[in-house]
């Protein structure tokens, strides 16, 4: 299979934050955006894959600033490695000031998805060929995470997380 | 503070999966139950903070098996552990067989929330005194987790991370 | 058909009320109340039949309390009293206080299911055998209001309903 | 106060059953129904008093039949007749056939509302005047209605229900 | 086929304003109100036809007055004119003050929708025959604005379109 | 004021077709479209002026193709013209193949929006510089349809719409 770039999988939800979707300090639910991010990392891994997609896992996301009500917020999703028939997507997340038009990022997460056929079971996907700075970085980063993930499952022994292992070794 | 024991902060929350939330091969769409998950682990957190409080991280959330239209879905979110003013909470989420009413586990969770004020201000919260074997186990591996989360945020060293390091190095 | 207890079909369903669903005085609407309360019900008569079951009526709900935006709402659902096919089921809504945790009940429901094959033709159900004070009570009860419903739904004369008319004769 | 007719509260709610409110034989979920009835019979309580109004109970909603995905639903809500600040308010429900247009009642239901002021604190509202004879006959039965609820809430004693109780006795 | 009069088609969609649909000066959101005209117009339109129907255009929505939260809704939509497959619906929004109960329009559209068999090929529905003035002053209208339809889709050249060029030439 | 570039206001809003959102041929419900189109019309119309704005009309919205549930749809707006307070938005819709990528214009769609401040009050936006080629056939469209519109509302007479009379009198 002929490898992709990440870039050919961004995928940009550009959306306004309504008043059914806050919480009680009048910000975004933390759920409702865990819900858009997952949308936005599914077409990432759909453009990638040209498959059906189902998520595998959530690996990490971090709320660092709260979404007001009002908040014009951008969710923008990269598939940032490729496995054997998973993908690792990497979303990003922006609110801008109204008036400034400046741009803030609020949240970063990692998701994981794999393409399947019609009856559910996993087929191969193509590889990625990361161009930018970031892009490198968080290709690499990427087995290292799949490693962690399958030690917090217990499906793979700690000291068989060579790539992790070495993170705290050196 | 008076501890709190993680059963005091159980929250319960069943609900089907009806047709509107479902994806393209009729199974529950991850996000909307990644929401559903969000809301049980906020009364939980709330339970057991007696303040506002909000999400702060996913730290992971492994989806293992789908989760069918027509399914009766139960949530259940326990408080882990608490640290200063965040507090760890695992959500495990069971379906059950309409003829035989048998539990299958698709999902678990781990998500961080913390207490705030009404400006939005961190406020200290109760610890987590653990009871059963696996309440026990999971608060143990608490401390980890939230080296871990703090490490891939890049607010910590690895090599300062030494409960996480011993995991790879004994 | 093997007798079941009210416990066997006992259903919590706890969820926030957020800001979407509320009326104009802030508090949640009476009709997405009626909505859950459906919910849990529905899945309380399947537990129950291990069966398809469709809302046949709803024959009391009384709002006592209302329910403030950012409340923790605890829905419980139990079959308490079966009948050929049909299933009375009780429901009841709690709400508790932030601060001291304290639980208020707001709102108590009788709604009743009718257990269905694939066609929708309705099929037996297990007999209950109620075991608390409270679940003894509500079983004598729901024969009076099987007879209250068919009065009022014109299928049944008023001199017939012998359990109902000795409620007011005695 | 000057009385109102039933006319006069008359409200209209047409609209088609889209599914993602459907269950799982494809028919309007109870709970919808009930959530969209309750909204009809608020506005018709508004229109008879021009206050602020809240679900104060549901007093029997019978589903005889089922609604298929994509019908056209039509619930048509009138105050049936009005006490000090409560107002009994009756809903119909009708679907009709795409290609005949022959409409058939899917369900009844009753509905008590009460008006309140800013504070929550209910306020009188105008008698009603019925017209056709069968506003009549509901404007009749709707004391005997009003002593069962409070009958069943526990809060008249069954011999002092002395309506209610003729209907037994005669 | 036998021509229908507008009145045959008339629908009316009485509702409420939610919280959960308002925008941030807490008036009800352009495109909530544009989906409940749709549904209302798509009824009416399948009143007239008895087929399936789609929306094939928006023809034009002046929102002339802001609706606040709270408001009581009432759109009312009939078809005005009918061609080959496609029907013209117009469709008017008013909003009643709660304590006069007066009415104000808010808002008036005009969609095209298209009646369809089974396979989404069109098919001919039944001429209109009106019968108030307003109805007609709408019905020779629509001519002239099917052309101007077409010549904003590039699909008729501008002095193809004989009504319409009467309007400025004369 | 200084001038803009549409491209400055670009907003993409990117999403799935859900179940929940289809009509009884499984495309997505055009009403739902529309609400989509009006909240990435509203983005880019606060994205131009940097202030609160409010839906003042829908001038043409074709549907040319239906979009079948599962899709990828894709919206983007970009503000065309900005008259005194109020700006016409164009937006494309698009939807593309799973397993080829190829793109199909499904819909397009004008919008004109109003900037006001706090209170509501009309207040004066940036005027627009065109780049494209595509651009500058829509700015210099933009005063006609501008016109067209003041005489569907009747608040301009036909000869005094000298932009528009000039299409049908060359």
């Amino acid at each position: 299979m002929k490898a992709k770039t990440p870039r050919e999988s961004l995928t940009v939800l550009t959306d306004l934050v309504l008043p059914g979707e806050t919480n009680f300090l009048d910000n975004l639910f933390g759920g409702e955006l865990l819900a858009r991010m997952d949308r936005a990392c599914s077409i990432a891994a759909r453009r990638h894959s040209r498959r059906t997609v189902v998520t595998a896992s959530v690996n990490h996301v971090a709320f660092s600033k709260s979404v007001p009500v009002g908040s014009v917020v951008t969710v923008e999703a990269k598939v940032s490695r490729a496995f054997k028939s998973s993908m690792e997507i990497y979303v990003d997340v922006w609110i801008e000031d109204r008036q400034s038009g400046e741009k803030t990022m609020v949240n970063e997460g990692i998701y994981t998805f794999v393409a399947v056929d019609e009856t559910g079971k996993p087929v191969p996907v193509p590889p990625i060929e990361a161009e930018t700075a970031l892009e490198k970085q968080r290709f690499d980063g990427a087995l290292r995470r799949k490693q962690l993930s399958l030690v917090l499952a217990g499906r793979m022994k700690p000291n068989e997380a060579t790539e992790l292992k070495a993170l705290f070794t050196e």
